[in-house]
């Protein structure tokens, strides 16, 4: 096993306070918004079998404890005191929450102290926008509203986070709308808006990322495999290429989040543009037993001053424990068999191992 | 190695009656329709030395024979012999059939009786629609009978297939088109037909896959690489997703077959939609010493409850041999190594393997 | 270690002639035209890793030296004799050089006595243009000048190659133009042409392509990854797939290079398309430690005669050290592992390493 410094979890989201039913629990196994189909569960997915792998014995429960027996122990402790324990496990020092999803989850400071850990925040802008929106008059004084939302923002988060591949998809045009379109978009959108209507409006989505970019701190971008909101094919982070070119040389990196099944890629983008770097997150979560490969396949052209760790985790504090045994468990045996063969020397593993567990992430972020 | 109930192989297509010389054997390697290039044989591909490698020891030689004595050796025991011990060796105890390619090929029942397996028929919507076609007058007699013979159809059949892909490509309008759009279509489409011309009209093609859905049977849709006919990046699965959610909740599966090398999305569409299935057919037997690891691509995102075995086998037995070798020694190995790294309990290595050989497909045709 | 008769590199551009700073000797590590990211370094790649686990021992240094110590020694032997040292341990046999990049490069010559081996030329088709633009005068002139220049550099080329996908992208019409839409095409970039400006009419580059296709000699072509000039989803070699239904049977080979990271899909055209073939070049070299992989991904469709070794190697000696000692490793460990597994014989092994690395070349080169 590698010895890794404490873990930078450059994105994530929060857990669940209450206690969950095996339902409830079993829904945070999938990306999919509808229930297991008859005769199948979401447990028999990579990542349900890579929760019982690790999370049991957290709760003094056998390794590939059955789903029942584990909800019950969960049940037994109580939320909190499990979410201590599994988060506890995880060696995560910084959380860098993203904060704009719905749900009763705790926050970045919540989160962090029960994993005895720092955190910032990550604003998600899709998501700044929409409260601006709600709140805001006309046209006018949404777009005077945001800019000012978006600059004190920037004054406290490490971040920025478009979701702009659910909401349209990476296909947008590259350039900056003009101030007039802006206007003309916002007063489309507002005015057809039902209440916390979603914002969709490509000039909106484009207005967002630039103003993000403006700010000189780092932007992530979701690329890749999520819910079924979004359509995948039109989640290929190379369908960013061109903003990409736009926004380069003006101080504002790009982090790719996820990339899978494109995460190749990402990794092309990262290679020959300096202000672009790529993710893990979701891709190793949802792989299991396959996420030594998947991290594989990102360490071909991703430079290794260009990868950042991430777990994604949501709701369940299980996802955290994943999130970090699979990444530790994968880049050891991924480095350590380089080291084994002769490929790379073993004092260059190490120095890579903390690049991508921590020092990518504290230099990208400034942390 | 492991125990594996009788397999159920979803897809498959019947083999040749006569005896073979090389050139037709070889042919059946590749998806190709055109000879080997000059200087090369299609025996030097993947699938040629997995044939080598299973199959002359059912007949009597080693490994690795040379395919001319191979072809001698399988000409001396005759094709019915060959086949029933090549069939034997499959331990494929059920039989979907698609019985809408064109050659001698053994039907539904004759190839269950040559393995001693049972067998059910899985209907091609294209080729039905135009048998229907070579014998109907009209458009408007074309819709009616068509309506009529694929209800027939439905009666005894455990489900359809679509080769949409090949005709048009999966970038087919997802919504069904209307009555009048239908009739409209039949009557370009039979006014500059051909005999046994095929039914290529976007249209028509929307028609037979609504028409399946409202049927209730399962669903299986070409995906991924197949013969030149087909241009692979219009047959990308991810194309399909608007359709996949136009057809959500109206009790009807679809499997997406095959999706080599676009398995990896197959697979997300499988995880987050209840009605989507997935399959490996080509893609095993056509990478051969590589199936272990495409196999492990597809056990990534695709829920275990949702992959189905089959062998795409046609014309040779010895494909039905290839495939089944290829896909009991790729999971083998790869549950296996899982469950010796403790990322899976032996337990659910041995479920999942039951589901992935037989059971998912019990379940999804209602066997 | 594999036996290989002298490698066939088919795919290669020599090498710079002068000393290098640490800065030069970097930029050539990767396919960035901007300098790597602050706290990052172009050494932090496979393609870094691997050049220090290879080339220090031929330099009298232990592997995995740090960066400054091998240029110091580079330095210390001077660039001849360092080239010297490391192009005599690749066994490149026979060097194809594509002599349309610039920098002081060593010609196919040069490059070849260095290495003990002997040399052609391949001719790049868009170099080829602009400088017959450099000298013709109008359009007419310049049409009949590329016709006589192609057609003299046929009579001793080993092949041609395209760039399209840089200029353009791959998702070009497939049939020829017609000669007034060329002539149209050639007034119109001739008109607009600053000096020694680069060629991206479309209609010229198809025009490009076909007039190779009339020669009979293959045709590279530039698919996948490469420098950021290319927009990586239009370098998708499936893009080419009407062109390549355009020119069967015209008695013209294409050969595919690089694909990364779509070469599953080159490998299926090579699969279904006699007259098509896939290179590895770029792919083994920027992955280093995962060549095996990326490797094994070629060898699932990609028939064992289409499939042809290149280093790409450009400017640096080292990348062909690189190119070669991650193509012998990888290949040997591949095949020794399918014969130990009892997937491949031994001896189809030994054949098929040999049409790899140098017969398949012969072939199609006519060597």
């Amino acid at each position: 096993m590698l010895e890794l410094p404490p873990l930078v979890d450059h994105h994530c989201h929060g857990v669940l306070r209450g206690d969950l039913g095996i339902g409830s629990f079993e829904a945070f196994l999938s990306e999919s918004d509808a229930p297991a189909a008859p005769g199948t569960s979401f447990f028999d997915t990579q990542t349900g079998f890579a929760v019982r792998r690790w999370c049991p014995p957290l709760l003094g429960l056998d390794p590939h404890a059955p789903p029942a027996r584990y909800l019950a122990r969960r049940r037994e402790l109580g939320a909190y005191e499990a979410g201590r324990r599994l988060l506890g496990d995880t060696g995560i020092g910084m959380f860098l929450v993203d904060t704009g999803l719905p749900g009763d989850l705790t926050g970045p400071e919540e989160l962090a102290r029960t994993a005895g850990g720092r955190s910032r925040e990550i604003v998600r802008l899709e998501h700044l926008a929409e409260r601006v929106a709600d709140t805001s008059g006309g046209a006018a004084s949404f777009v005077t509203d945001l800019a000012q939302a978006l600059h004190g923002a920037a004054r406290t988060a490490a971040g920025f986070k478009s979701v702009a591949a659910y909401r349209y998809g990476l296909g947008l045009a590259p350039e900056p709308p003009t101030a007039p379109e802006v206007l003309r978009a916002a007063g489309q959108w507002l005015t057809g808006r039902r209440p916390a209507g979603r914002l969709t409006h490509p000039v909106l989505l484009r207005h967002l990322l630039w103003s993000a970019v403006t700010t000189g701190l780092p932007l992530q971008l979701h690329t890749g495999f999520g819910d079924p909101d979004l359509r995948l094919d039109r989640a290929d982070p190379l369908l960013l290429t061109d903003f990409v070119k736009a926004t380069a040389g003006r101080g504002c990196d790009l982090v790719l989040l996820h990339g899978y099944p494109y995460h190749r890629g990402a990794g092309y983008l990262a290679a020959v543009f300096p202000h672009v770097y790529a993710d893990m997150g979701l891709a190793l979560t949802h792989t299991g037993a396959r996420a030594r490969d998947v991290l594989a396949e990102m360490l071909e052209l991703t430079p290794f001053g260009k990868l950042l760790f991430s777990t994604d985790g949501y709701g369940l504090p299980e996802l955290y424990v994943v999130g970090t045994r699979l990444f530790r468990t994968a880049l050891g045996e991924l480095l350590g068999a380089w080291v084994r063969e002769g490929a790379w020397s073993r004092a260059d593993a190490r120095r890579v191992a903390g690049l991508i567990a921590a020092g990518n992430a504290r230099r990208v972020y400034d942390l």
